[in-house]
């Protein structure tokens, strides 16, 4: 079958080790670099500090105060943010380990729990494991995703909330010095989580063959569960955090707002704070107005960390996850699993490998080659990053494509074996990689305000919020127009190639970059923070005006990541529904029969009812933060006349409490649909419901994610007032800035809850769908078996 | 082939036209009885005047000059609609020739033009007529069915402004005697679309067998025209109605924000009516701000008009003739057309037959069995039309099952023929019948402010527009769940039994109480206009309070209107697919081929593109509005210190074009993608397109109507203050009044533009493709060939 690879398998074992390590090293050299920022008084950097003139010197600012508050206000965050993620994760523990023994029960029942090895499901002359210990190897993988997903989160967020500080001090040297910390420690988080996923994948799956040998079709079933571990916690995280953050804002603005007609920064109003009251008196003494405002700054970072930072992190860790076990178990069924070529095997991890290579020269040119100087020349070096990582992974493609797999091989396709050649596969990877960065373009171009679309609608508030709905609301419609077709040719492509598995691998293509996607993506909320302890710490205007340059940047990065995210969920979770359809032993799935077309309709609707679960969550979260705050102003003697002090830690508490309930139902309704149809409706049913929810849940996800973007950078943008057209809408206050504004709010839970779970749940139902079509295979139907 | 029909041809050649015109004269019958209420003064009706005690009598008010007014007003609506119509109709008359022409060319290329007879598409060994006269009969059938379209729009637009002044004047009767005028007149227009279309739909079938003879399958091939034509023509009726509406709304409501300070109903604003000023003058004399509040009223009530009614009317006209298109193109080569069994054949033209008498007992319910005498027994009234329509119409089509089906048949099914028997057809068309009647019922809950969805979303309101728009959204998207599970039960029904078949008869039986639809659909809009002529007449409070009753009831039977209209559009667009896949000869639609799935995700993203278009055309036309009234403040000396008259001419000129101009671009995507994609993607991909879109298409559609149906009925709650609830968050002029005001605004444009439009997006790309399947066989998927 073709001729041997290039690269031997000895070399290949050594290589992704080798990768991993390096993108571990780096992102540790990054982190070292980043903490060489003292935030202590005790340790000053000498160095720093008599080179370079501080804004504060010049303008005669006590250093050492502001430092130390920075210090500060930094524990908090990061206080805030760990506490509400340890809560967050007591709860999916319980889940975790409920849902591993589920997979136990489920997939150790197709054989009987029977511990002799079985007939193999693709070529019934070999034998197999017994199904009994690839439920167990399972559930062990599911655990591993999880955990490192989970891991993944915590420590995007332990590194956001490390550079936050450090990022505002750096700014009183320069926009150029806070951009590079900024950005180096958005590096340490992307190149953590690439090369971790990595390496874990890679130590599990070698792990497995000790036990499997020669079963790989059992071995990276088994594998599958990595996948859904990862993609599971993201959705918890995605779901939790979103509503965490926006209850806390909701509810705050209900508070001040409704009740009493006390106004919101008033510090009477305990639902101002999403910080222990301790803590507030403990940094700054007293509780007065500017403390409460400050507080609300925190909230809002908490927020943005535990859903931003953690959040997108475990999703696009999922992401990558499920796409290696996509590829990984359609080419286990192809020539390379058959004939144990375990290089060519090997072949999406050698991509991964290499993306993580090309990235840490990527990063070299934003940090290293090239220095930014100006405010006007921070979007361009982000963009340049996206632009270089995308042209240099294209070369390294060709190179692992040429070395890494024979020059024919046949893979599977539905029950045929199709052949394909190496320079086939190569076009799949890059037909990936560069829709990607089409999508991060358009994304761009509809959320950016320095664009047409977002000024119309900052336009349009001339007129109204209605008028600013609308609007926002077409943009997103039309938003999502190129971005699909971008989806459409690479499915087409990579599809007519090589089936299923160039379809895995094009969603790895788009993720090959993952470590630069993600240090951009990280890189707007450390900045977003950066910018609110500039304003907390009383630093000038003048430094505050450059962290807002800054994340005036990573606004449009994070819809960009957003972009990438939702694109490459398409296409994971099309190659996942392929390896789930190949598994459940079906060959068509023909929408011209009654099961699969009730299916695609009932599919299509669950990105509605999913949407309306979160958006419904984060008002409920903020009534019941209306509640309380109603029932200490009745029973705190003295809190109306500001005499008393108001409960903050019960105000935190339900807000976090809240997130956690309300993530339940919209996780269950994820979780337990591929579970239902499967069992009760069947492979066919199910399979219909997977491409219903992928076709229109990728379309609400980009809409929502666009709306959301532009009308948050439309309110921007008459703030801002950096045009005469800017200007006519302003200043703060105007009536066309207050509309703009409630355009903001209705775009929160579009763009931070909804919007963003929505590509976790079409993965999610995917790799779910796969690790049980052995179940569904045995026992699933019942309701058509039964009639 | 099974036993022959209880009814024997002869019985249903006179069966059917007998129906049809029992129906028409019903309609006729009930237009005389509206037509008893006088508007002119000469002839006064004495046996009322002298019998009945009027509310005006009573408060010693002028009742000639009333009547005067009431007949004036109900002119200029009259006059207003026409016009817009006139205009609309030579445009979309210009299309209809031209596509007539394109059906021609593309259908009588497939053979070459040949004039000899060819082979038979499905049975290969009979001879049928030449592809170049079934390319000149569908042309013939389309334009036909354009007509008939047309007709039924402008009719209902006559009956509707007929009645509504004659409504107004019964309110003073009591609120009983304005009901039934206004609801017989809905039955006028419901009873003479559903019989007209029957009639004309039934004729042409009999004039095309004079020429056809045996080949039945070219017969029924050629009558699909009709269905393009009714759909096609109902497109542009509710596009450009939509627009129409909308654009003077929110043109004279910028005007009046923006321009000069103006206030939106001061005299000097040009754009505040929508009718001739030489009209406003001629009735009035002057213009005074009173005026321009009544030419504001009047300008909505054309609107509505020409929206709700004319493009209802043709959109329901379009469902139906559709759905009876794609039943008779699958019997044609079933059984049924196979052995000429012309009873059987007619099966769907019986079912309607059928619904026209079953829905001429339930109306003499509302109008005569029962009598409506309070506010509160209105809803019910209109609610027990449904259910007594829906059980009734249960027995008629057991009945009909029973008598024109032979007990066994064949039906074909991609390919096969499958055995069907005749109590599993009655099943199909009952389970549409009842799956709509679930459908109306959600509708309802969902949309009327007597439940707590509506409530909870006016409750939102106290925080401001934003929450109100979350909610308003979230409701939308959850209004989705259960009329999806009930279309998907009935495909699943319908599917199973008798195949395509089966969706289509299901369709048919979802619109089998379409006279009974129209009727309580088309009431709103007359209640509607009768509580606008009320107020413009200067009537008593007493009066605006009845028709205020009629009018609360009206709304939410628009939303089901609307409810119907999608749902049927559901099941007609998949029997049409089916249809469109049979005739392609392809026999499975995989959507695991890269030619199918990338069509579904494009058709997926086609509903979101048109939706972006059409809510932006209404921003667009109003914008032109504006320049106009800048124009004319800086051209027309005097004209804004009020000495000077502004032209309205102009004005009304600028709706009417802008509206015309913008239905083109939504127009072109609906109508071009089927011929694009056909032309250079071929067949298989075509198929993608029309599921993705159909299963895409319908959730917005639902989601859009309901949002925006109960934005205005949140509003309308405050306004109304029923309930304690209700008052404590009113009065008009509140913060929450304002805050439900936004809601309603943004509502607008999604739930009389772009929800109402999306159902005809669907079905018409499916009958498109049905019509062109034939070209698109032989000639279609050029860039896959070039390849």
């Amino acid at each position: 079958m073709g001729t041997p690879t290039i690269l031997s398998d000895l070399g290949t074992e050594i290589l992704i080790p080798i990768c991993a390590v390096i993108g571990i090293g780096f992102s540790l050299f990054q982190w070292f670099l980043v903490s060489k920022v003292k935030l202590s008084l005790d340790k000053p950097d000498g160095k720093n500090v008599f080179t370079e003139s501080l804004i504060e010197e010049e303008e005669g600012i006590n250093d050492h105060n502001v430092v130390q508050k920075c210090a500060e206000i930094q524990n908090a965050i990061s206080e805030g943010a760990t506490s509400f993620l340890f809560t967050e994760y007591q709860y999916v523990g319980v889940f975790m380990i409920a849902f591993a023994v589920l997979i136990f029960v489920f997939l150790g029942s197709v054989d009987g729990f029977s511990t002799s090895s079985q007939q193999c499901t693709y070529d019934s002359t070999k034998q197999c494991k017994p199904a009994l210990f690839t439920a167990i190897f399972t559930s062990v993988s599911f655990v591993l995703g999880s955990v490192t997903s989970v891991i993944s989160g915590f420590l995007g967020m332990k590194i956001a909330t490390y550079a936050n500080a450090r990022t505002t001090l750096e700014a009183r040297k320069g926009v150029g010095k806070a951009f590079i910390v900024a950005f180096r420690s958005g590096a340490v988080m992307g190149f953590l989580l690439a090369a971790n996923g990595l390496l874990v994948l890679y130590i599990t799956i070698n792990l497995f063959k000790i036990y499997y040998g020669n079963d790989w079709e059992g071995l990276f079933e088994a594998i599958t569960g990595y996948g859904l571990g990862g993609s599971s916690m993201a959705l918890f995280g995605r779901v939790a955090g979103g509503i965490y953050t926006k209850a806390a804002d909701v509810g705050a603005d209900l508070v001040g707002k409704v009740e009493r007609n006390i106004p919101e920064d008033d510090p009477r109003n305990p639902a101002a704070s999403e910080l222990e009251r301790g803590l507030a008196e403990k940094v700054f003494g007293i509780l007065n107005t500017e403390v409460v405002n400050m507080l609300q700054v925190i909230a809002d970072n908490v927020g943005d960390n535990v859903g931003d930072i953690a959040g997108m992190g475990s999703d696009l860790f999922g992401s990558y996850a499920e796409s290696s076990c996509a590829a990984l178990v359609v080419a286990s069924i192809s020539s390379f699993g058959n004939n144990h070529e375990f290089t060519a095997m090997m072949y999406p991890l050698l991509i991964s490998s290499i993306g993580v290579l090309v990235c840490l020269l990527t990063t070299l040119f934003a940090t290293d080659f090239f220095e930014v100087k100006t405010v006007k020349e921070i979007e361009p070096a982000l963009k340049n990053q996206l632009i270089i990582s995308t042209v240099l992974m294209t070369i390294g493609i060709a190179l692992i494509s040429w070395i890494a797999l024979p020059n024919s091989f046949t893979i599977f396709n539905f029950g045929v074996q199709k052949e394909v050649k190496n320079w086939q596969l190569f076009l799949c990877v890059g037909v990936g990689l560069w829709a990607g960065l089409i999508i991060g373009f358009v994304t761009e171009y509809y959320t950016s305000n320095a664009y047409s679309p977002v000024q119309d609608v900052a336009d349009s508030c001339r007129t109204g919020a209605a008028t600013n709905v609308i609007f926002g609301l077409a943009l997103g419609y039309k938003s999502v127009i190129i971005p699909i077709f971008a989806i459409a040719v690479s499915i087409f492509v990579s599809f007519t190639f090589a089936a299923m598995y160039g379809v895995a691998v094009a969603a790895l293509g788009m993720l090959s970059t993952i470590a630069t996607g993600l240090a951009i993506d990280a890189y707007g909320p450390i900045s977003d923070n950066a910018g609110g302890i500039a304003e907390m710490a009383g630093m000038s205007h003048r430094i505050r005006e450059r962290t807002d340059a800054l994340d005036a940047a990573g606004n449009t990065t994070a819809a960009i990541g957003k972009g990438f995210a939702i694109g490459s969920a398409a296409l994971v979770s099309l190659a996942l529904f392929g390896a789930f359809v190949s598994r459940a032993e079906i060959t068509t799935v023909d929408v011209l029969t009654p099961k699969v077309f009730i299916g695609l309709i009932v599919g299509a609707m669950l990105p509605y009812w999913f949407s309306a679960m979160t958006m419904k969550s984060v008002g409920s979260a903020a009534l019941k933060m209306v509640e309380e705050v109603r029932r200490q102003f009745n029973t705190i003697p003295g809190l109306m006349e500001g005499t008393a002090k108001p409960d903050y830690a019960t105000c935190v508490k339900i807000s976090t409490d809240a997130s956690i309930k309300e993530m339940i139902p919209p996780g269950a309704l994820v979780m337990l649909t591929p579970l239902i149809v499967g069992i009760f409706f069947g492979v066919e049913t199910l399979s219909g419901v997977l491409a219903g929810s992928l076709v229109s849940g990728v379309q609400i996800a980009i809409s929502a994610s666009n709306t959301g973007g532009a009308w948050d950078n439309a309110k921007k943008y008459i703030e801002a007032g950096a045009s005469e057209h800017a200007r006519t809408l302003g200043p703060k206050g105007s009536d066309a800035h207050k509309a703009a504004v409630i355009g903001d709010t209705v775009g929160d839970p579009l763009k931070d809850t909804s919007g963003p779970s929505l590509n976790i749940l079409i993965k999610l139902m995917a790799v779910e769908s796969l690790v049980f079509a052995p179940f569904f295979a045995t026992h699933g139907g019942l309701l058509f078996k039964i009639f």
